[in-house]
């Protein structure tokens, strides 16, 4: 799995083919999506229209897609992720994550898709799918020759320790809201001793909040003095930095952009390294602040309480 | 279930069954045990003195034990609440928990009890018995007479969502460590969501850890600045303030003390209540602290990440 990806949550439709198609001319080879981005016919095209101008070959790329809440019982897993192969127009999916340990009531893709987190009438109805037989589906999807690896996003530790302990497919990959205001230590030395890579999301904090207006007033990250000042003394951008904090802790990163020079900047993460006092001063802002918490859609959900 | 109860961690066993009997002369009426305390002979000698003294009716009491990590498989659950009742001479316990989401090697009890968390050789054996089957096993305790409720302790939001979703029986209480330095508000909002009771231990936060070397340099809470000014305003003792501010919380304490006046002042924590100022101020002592975190010992059981 490359170290840094194109992430696909907030990408217009509208725009997403053309995006996706010259990130992977920039060169991105990673690229992450999930059912309820709601873009992943266009970014299917994308590739395709990437794979018919010789830039890449399909078993170049690592395409990262996402199990939604509402399809966690076992006769909907398989078949979501067929569908959501058909829309990309592929033949597999290199990685395929159980989006959040939620289970939602289904809602029939022919009514509404992607569906998100609400009933017709605007309310969550949960369903009680247990995990195990999610991943036991999940599992079934590899054997089906559908995903090449599965595993997990926005998973406390107990509930993954569990996952091992029925798990005949051993999560491969943990992906987690991460950034220097929610630094998760103990998280990321735990999937270091079982051996799951981590995927960092929201890499540069509260900023990919502020369009949803869920950034909880706290202050960027981007314009933070101390990001700014190593920025400065590096000769990089703001963005370069945090990613680079992040790909230096061991963890991928899959930051979106709309801009074409950030997006360039973005993938040139790995060049420069920065200094072990760099790397605490900047893990020292740690205020486990979580901007992505289901529990602020309904109390029901709280998945890392 | 009494919102305070005395609590046999820790209580030596020469002294458990004089202890436990003055405890319930006292006036307690909950003793939260476990098999992993070692000493549930010896209070369940202390609780037939009592009955036997006409101080209290079996059904008086509201005794709670916990099955350990290493009787997690199903034909190791109910067959270790039965010998735990023989232990204690009691036909039934009133609550019976899943001492840690951690399943350890069987170890036989004839061969060591309780087994604690290594093998004979001081290393931590895991054994991949998943919390569904552990949990199925104690709804057959339920259905089999030998406890009227059981629950869960040491488990995180996600975790204990995931029992939800399969629970014949849903937990009814909750234990956890809770203390100023480790407040946990979005699980104790969780429990209430999901009518959970929660009981809290180490409600005095280093002091009950400093025996064992592990109060992780931190500071008594017994001996804070502003547990001591608000115990003298209130002409109360530190450690009734401590429990008072979890009690107004709702939850449920279990302080042990082998002195006989701080075990009636600590069983006396109801009859004040704190402002809620001195609440709010007492809960700012935050910094989620966790003393008892079994990553401590292994890496593979960070159950708190």
């Amino acid at each position: 799995m490359p170290l840094v990806g194109f992430g696909l949550w907030k990408v217009n439709k509208d725009t997403c083919a053309e995006t996706v198609f010259n990130a992977i001319k920039s060169g991105y080879r990673l690229l992450d999506g999930a059912g309820d981005y709601g873009n992943e016919k266009q970014a299917g095209e994308g590739v395709k229209k990437a794979i018919e101008a010789g830039i890449v070959k399909r078993e170049d790329l690592f395409i990262t897609s996402k199990l939604w809440n509402t399809f966690h019982a076992k006769e909907h897993v398989a078949a979501l992720a067929r569908k959501q192969l058909a829309d990309w127009g592929l033949d597999y999916f290199d990685l395929y994550l159980v989006h959040f340990p939620i289970a939602l009531k289904y809602v029939d893709p022919s009514h509404r898709y992607p569906p998100e987190w609400f009933g017709d009438d605007g309310k969550v109805y949960l369903q009680n799918t247990p995990m195990i037989e999610t991943w036991q589906a999940m599992e079934q999807v590899v054997d089906d020759g559908l995903a090449k690896n599965i595993g997990l996003s926005n998973c406390q530790g107990s509930l993954i320790l569990d996952v091992f302990r029925y798990a005949r497919y051993e999560p491969q990959v943990l992906q987690i809201e991460h950034h220097p205001y929610l630094t998760q230590e103990p998280l990321i030395n735990l999937c270091k001793t079982l051996g799951i890579a981590v995927t960092a999301y929201s890499s540069f904090g509260p900023q990919s909040y502020v369009e949803l207006g869920a950034h909880k007033g706290a202050a960027s990250l981007l314009q933070h003095n101390l990001i700014a000042e190593i920025a400065h003394h590096k000769g990089k951008s703001a963005s370069q930095i945090l990613l680079r904090w992040a790909t230096q802790r061991g963890l991928a990163v899959v930051p979106k952009s709309n801009n074409h020079k950030r997006l360039l900047q973005n993938l040139e993460c790995t060049d420069f390294d920065l200094s072990p006092e760099e790397m605490k001063a900047i893990s020292a802002l740690n205020i486990n602040l979580r901007l992505n918490d289901p529990a602020d859609i309904d109390s029901r959900m709280a998945i890392f309480a």
